[in-house]
């Protein structure tokens, strides 16, 4: 349960808040965002908070859910979280494209790439520098060097880049070079990440780990949003199931029904999703279509010398091709793109 | 391997050929579509299979699918399969809709139900008259006057019907009474049943079976033209997975991914795939832009009482109101519906 | 719900009861069990029910199932159903090996087979007259011919055969031949199939399917049971999952499971469940352990040349040995092999 | 594919080898293990790789594998690696059978259960004190102060004592006051946190992921092989599947798979494998039946207080009685427990 305090309340009234309700035996704990303060409640139930805080004036609204997510849940806040990154909206009508390279190789591929996904209408950069593979032996990324060109490479062509953290320790390097934090499938239930990801300024891409469920997801989330930071962004990227020819099963019955639990902004990366570039198209009209926000779309200028996930990298005339007619659907939506 | 006859090939030659060939201890298998016949050879190959054949001159050609399947593959026919079922088209450009009740459960809802989805656009009316069912406890459908029922109301609308077909047994009385038979997701595996339905004249929609691979999908397709039905309609529905918000996990990457390997028509079912009637709206959207064929939608006039899938099922009003939404996005993907 | 009538009871006195209870809406069906009368009722709760039949003194007792299955669970019969086929009891203290080859391939190889595991302590033969098989192009069995073999082979080695069942047409002639049928995974949710085998004399042996929870294994089993066949045998085989190295993942927490919650003899197919003859005799050795009634097991002579499942049959030799390990592992369980 | 190098090879020989090495284009990378050195070899064939190092003498053998994983497969170490934990040994004919509660809760509560298990035959005492959950509001474990406690009992009832790291940060902390560190599901593919591992002192205990296939799980082992610390156990805790009876499916045929692929000790986890403590005692007989080389069991003397986990916890009585049931199957098998 959470309860939303008014706008002007004074910090003595919390705290006279707090006591009395933890002498009831209820834990609180005291969030803020964007400048307004709120407080969860542990270990009551709605009747009896609501009974001990009735004579508090200083309370606004109290919020219930009824999903063991709180923050996340469309019961705590109604309308779809919007926000800026640089000059891009995330979660308003139109949609969001961010495209580039699996991992970020050198400039000069980068920047061609950049400035083709740039011309095309893409909004935002994408490219791994730290990447997490299945083997030891395998590429694993230019780590800070990456990040340097992403980030040099998103300037020249004035777009905002993502990337993905892989430990604590780099979060900060990353959170410096990067505009949006992704957090990786393989990573989804690595709490301590997420606890300090709730701690940083940037937005977090939060992609669904492999076989998780939309509510271990949207916990996941919450574990972001408990910390303070209300940027985060939900990605589909597909779920593990026994069929052979894609690499993972998509499962974008997650768009409608994450939207309808939560009000954060709901992503679908059709790439990791199928894992062959000709199934990128069909699956990102099947994503807009069924409501997605965003899409993250591996592009580059030559996948068959791609250090990682080639054989799921769309050429750059291919993704220009796969625009216009993304811009065709999202208009019969009532969105742009 | 199968070697396509030409138009005017005698049977004595046909019975040269496979002479020559069991000779050579290449098993055949004759099969006959559209007047043409064909020669299936197991046992040999290609390279084998050329040479004896090379002095024949009634062959005009030879087609090798690198697939399990060969019927059902592009290999053998390039162009999707379009056949007429009464005066509707399937497989063509426009996108076909059946849509009914779960199960057939009296005259007057099915024909109120019939009127308004015929009104909405429908083009194809469905409605369960055998009714697989978990508990032998549950109403299992009205049999045979359930068939007489749905033939009946489809006549008055003026609408072809379609049908689930249970078991060798009523294989006769269903194809007299449903123009189309359906399959479940059940029996996708049934082979005899299977095997008997290449022998009927009615097209058959074959729905995926709950944890059956895209390549075992295709097998049972195959089970059907191996024995000369050609007209069948492949039809998605959801896999099982560890997933609970949904009732099953719609694949709608099985939509291009079917339709790359094989020439037969793909609909979708996003009711059994989702299990929830708010989530068919945006599955349906998302189905059409990964390139479905048709859909299969359960509409009921009053859900809340329906003796079975209530929870799936569309009150008319929302489905003529997703028609109108569905006709927009076909329009951007220079289709009609 | 199930009425448990005295042994003595009149069909008057049912009579009466049934429409005692049909004219209070209640749905009431009569099944007959070793002589003994049930009633099912649907429609009404307990207390309405106790309140009804009150009155009448035939009733024995009544039996209210917590699970959807009634028949099937512990609640109707506490005690393990134990019979006898032939001169094997099934679900006593005794483990019971059925062993053989995957499909009958002719009378010479049977019968070397049958004699190598009836040495070794086998207790019923298997093998397969009709092969439900992914591709028709695949061997499909020697299906009558085969029966025969089974069967005249069977009476030489002096052991009750069990073979499957694929279709309804052929219950009655498997039935002839075969002592045990067996409903493959692919037929679990045949329900038509089913309910035939519920009206035949033959115990049946019903393999859980791919991806069927343990619910809807025992309601399949409770299909049979409710047409008056009481001696069904449970089977698990492997479920469908991700998991690559073994051919499907063999779920023997299933055994406890379904030890628990129902009274039927619980098998496991060892060699389906890992597709690979060198995890057989773990995997064998791990479901005596768990609890399992009964194996089966596949053996060939020449796994090699096998015309199906080569690759998970045993050697005879290596199955003699696995039986002196597993009859070791029964004694230390209080069980012999 | 990895050169042992022979025991007394000098520094400046190491040296030569991967100069000329990495002039033919081949990236080495060295190890070392129980004081000898091993080159990694990557990007050239067997063939180039023999040519190249024919004249060098202070080769042993060059191994390859024909898995992903290296130094994990049998192919380079085909004995079972077998280490000791104070007077522990893991890997040996022995048994090991870890025990405790799912959580340090407090000193006595842990004391009371380490004492029982202990007496009923217990080897290593388990205990969280860093907790993953998947809410940010659960329980959270009692971090520091919950591994001086479980450091504390374990001295004071002689048994060495395992615990979970959750992050890098907290690794020296927890290597610092447990005998063996254990990798949760959730962080399998934390390779972060693998790779840190591989350079601590302590074994480790990884388990498996929630859906990770065994290939994966091995190369997550390699990570931490492939920095020095040999001293790693596999632990099977059941995958995510459909199947709701049980928390997760006990895939025990890992059991076979793994020790067949690998020569690493491989533990099974009964708790977490099934969720439901009457469940854990025939998993755990099946487990050593399958070939495990120890348990991970939950034990607490108050389940239904437990704070986390309560309902897969076994009671000491329990706890002792299975032990005893499991001390007889290992004696058939030639093992001890």
């Amino acid at each position: 349960m959470i309860i939303v305090l008014k706008e002007k309340t004074l910090s003595k009234q919390v705290k006279d808040l707090v006591n009395l309700l933890s002498q009831t035996g209820c834990q609180t704990s005291i969030f803020q965002e964007n400048g307004r303060r709120y407080l969860r409640l542990n270990g009551c139930t709605i009747c009896e908070a609501e009974e001990y805080v009735k004579d508090f004036n200083c309370i606004e609204s109290m919020v219930f859910s009824p999903y063991p997510f709180e923050m996340a849940s469309r019961s705590f806040k109604k309308k779809k979280t919007e926000f800026l990154v640089k000059k891009v909206r995330i979660g308003g009508s139109k949609i969001v494209m961010a495209a580039g390279p699996c991992a970020v190789e050198d400039r000069e591929t980068l920047f061609r790439i950049a400035r083709d996904v740039k011309s095309a209408g893409a909004d935002i950069l994408r490219g791994g520098a730290y990447k997490p593979r299945s083997s030891p032996y395998s590429f694993q990324g230019l780590e800070k060097e990456g990040l340097k060109i992403l980030s040099e490479v998103g300037s020249l062509v004035d777009m905002p880049v993502i990337t993905e953290v892989i430990d604590q320790y780099s979060i900060e390097t990353v959170a410096s070079y990067s505009d949006i934090i992704q957090v990786g499938a393989r990573n989804m239930q690595n709490f301590r990440l997420l606890k300090e990801l709730g701690q940083v300024r940037n937005p977090v891409l939060l992609k669904r780990g492999m076989s998780a469920t939309i509510e271990e997801w949207l916990m996941a989330a919450e574990y972001i949003l408990a910390e303070g930071n209300g940027k985060v962004i939900l990605c589909e990227r597909g779920i593990r199931t026994f069929e052979k020819y894609t690499r993972n099963t998509l499962d974008l019955s997650a768009v409608p029904v994450a939207s309808g639990l939560s009000h954060l902004p709901v992503f679908v990366d059709p790439s990791h999703g199928t894992g062959r570039w000709k199934y990128v198209k069909p699956m990102s009209m099947a994503s807009l279509a069924a409501g997605a926000d965003g899409l993250v779309v591996e592009v580059h200028v030559t996948p068959e010398k791609a250090l990682c996930d080639g054989e799921q990298s769309l050429l750059p005339e291919k993704f220009a091709e796969m625009m216009s007619s993304l811009k065709k659907v999202a208009l019969t939506l009532d969105r742009t793109l």
